[in-house]
């Protein structure tokens, strides 16, 4: 249940876009990776983190980002050949330092050894430091399915977001993800920034020259605003809960968690240190610690219960929820990861729809490059 | 930051109260649990689960339930004697039967095992099925403190919270908590229900018969309401976040995610069939498995980062979010724990202040019992 996922309808906005098939994009991504001198095996699992946010329908996570990831490479604000280690170590823990390589990169690595743990003795988890931007956190709890484990997934990141009661910028986004595996169902995959929305609908909200709702942002002296341009110029979001009355201070608390999870138990930034993700916005004076931070956590399921007895149990969960009464217009409650779900199917078939403008990027990359886009 | 607790001012309402010193209301609390039947430490075990509340001024969860404990006791539905054990078990892990004894002493017990293991291998996560209500999931990460660990708690509970689009109970409050520990500082606390507000406050709504704000509840048809009265009689409560415009689906989906750690990983009940922890209300028809459940979790600091550092970073990040630039008309954001710690600085040395029907409760239990309260 991403942020940038809308939750009814496919595409919320009626805007232009242009169909590529994911092949085709996969292709692309990967060998602007390799270009960028990322080493194939390592090209291909960035790709593949890229590609599960397009499939699944969170475009703000996907190859709209190849760019960015492309300037961070070529200005060599991102290592394409890093060398990660395990920092610190028990039995059921790491540290790992992702040497300042692609998050794409370092998280599948962090997370695996996160996975490697938890089959060893119950649970593993793995803060990571010195690491960038690391895509969708779900795509980190599908992999723990495919394992037949609970993956817990979270990062922090650049700051847009400010805490209950302040009037700047002090967190990211900072999202969590967790996956529960059914049975004859398919799973139950949570996946959420602890913002009230994603960046990207204060953006389309700027383009379109429309509002946004109350309890999405403050403008740059800290009053509530509805207008998009007040956000991005000086602004900040607000986190889940939006003000006091109805538990701002609760999406906060949340965001602090990943953050102090993600980034400070870590050795990594933390709050408004956490460097940029974006080649034009420059690295914060002060540095508490190296690159970004993520935690990845996984439990067996075999661990607490017979893992055929929980599949069932999540079935009977999902049809219960299911049959909830629904809300006067509504169908009733979705359960968390079916707007993703029904968003890769479509574009498993029909391709990946991208903004013009993110056509502009993939073939200003392809001009840079010399790699052929279409 | 339960979101029981006021967050400016000690006392949001103007209600009457009576005051009482800490140690005349957990003698008496121990007094009564004994007088059900509790050995000796586990009574003194559940009283202080309950002081925890009362000093940090969570009313709802302290001595406030003692008539509900005491109902549950002795109507035999919480088992006074019970003989908890370890079911299922790997190095880092560990399924608790709780034998449905009361949570305020299972609670603790099951905690200690994720701590020790933690202890050992780095990590230790708990589930617990066949238990009851365990007062603030606050009281257990503040016990993870002093044994220098981070310490995460949740449990479901029975229903009053709608998932988003429903119009029907199907979760619990179901609340989470996490600390870390400072090294100056006072540790960070995040403690909250994953509901907008908890129960608690739309009572006092209806107590004062004054609208409640709309994003807070549904009526029983499903509709947003303002009236507390509508909420009570078949309504129920919205999640954090509210609609779906303000990330009504992220707090349901939290909620989705304490139940099924809590509830469907420790073979308990979980969503709509969690059992009423009050004597009046009937067990659901259904069962879905033992109890309710709750789910611990620690960590090792050091098997991440030296502690030291980390306490070090703590502090900085407290007293760099502290120095953000206040929102117009406020002083600026909280640390998550400040107002609990401001309530239990007060309450210790003025004592707690029950509203009347609390002291009513307690004089019943005092005749019923023979005990003296006053």
């Amino acid at each position: 249940m991403c942020t940038d996922v809308p939750f009814k309808q496919p595409m919320p906005e009626t805007v232009a876009t242009r169909t590529y098939p994911i092949e085709q994009l996969r292709a692309f991504a990967e060998r602007i990776f390799r270009h960028c001198g990322v080493p194939e095996a390592e090209a291909r699992q960035a790709t593949d983190v890229l590609a599960a946010a397009d499939l699944r329908g969170i475009d703000s996570h996907g190859i709209a980002r190849l760019r960015a990831y492309y300037g961070m490479l070529t200005q060599g604000r991102i290592n394409p050949k890093p060398k990660p280690a395990i920092v610190r170590e028990t039995l059921s823990t790491a540290t790992f330092d992702g040497d300042n390589g692609l998050g794409l990169v370092v998280g599948p690595q962090a997370n695996r050894i996160a996975m490697d743990k938890a089959e060893q003795v119950g649970s593993g988890w793995v803060g990571v430091c010195n690491t960038n931007h690391f895509g969708i956190a779900g795509y980190y709890v599908l992999e723990a399915l495919q394992r037949e484990l609970i993956g817990l997934a979270m990062t922090n990141s650049s700051v847009i977001v400010t805490p209950l009661w302040g009037a700047e910028r002090m967190l990211g986004t900072n999202p969590l993800a967790i996956a529960f595996p059914g049975h004859e169902e398919p799973p139950i995959v949570i996946d959420m920034a602890t913002s009230v929305v994603p960046f990207g609908k204060i953006e389309i909200a700027q383009r379109k020259k429309a509002p946004i709702p109350l309890g999405w942002a403050i403008d740059a002296q800290g009053y509530p605003t509805t207008d998009p341009d007040a956000v991005v110029e000086g602004g900040a979001q607000l986190t889940l809960g939006s003000d006091r009355e109805h538990g701002g201070h609760k999406g906060y608390g949340l965001s602090a968690m990943v953050d102090i999870l993600s980034g400070v138990l870590s050795g990594a930034n933390w709050g408004p240190f956490a460097p940029p993700f974006a080649v034009g916005e420059a690295v914060p004076a002060r540095s508490v610690g190296k690159g970004i931070g993520h935690f990845f956590g996984a439990w067996r399921i075999d661990a607490f219960i017979d893992p055929d007895e929980f599949k069932r149990q999540i079935d009977d969960w999902i049809r219960t929820f299911r049959a909830t009464k629904p809300a006067p217009g509504t169908d009733g409650p979705l359960i968390p990861g079916d707007p993703e779900r029904a968003a890769e199917a479509v574009r498993r078939t029909e391709g990946i729809p991208l903004l013009m403008p993110v056509v502009e990027d993939l073939r200003f990359l392809a001009k840079e490059t010399g790699i052929p886009f279409e």
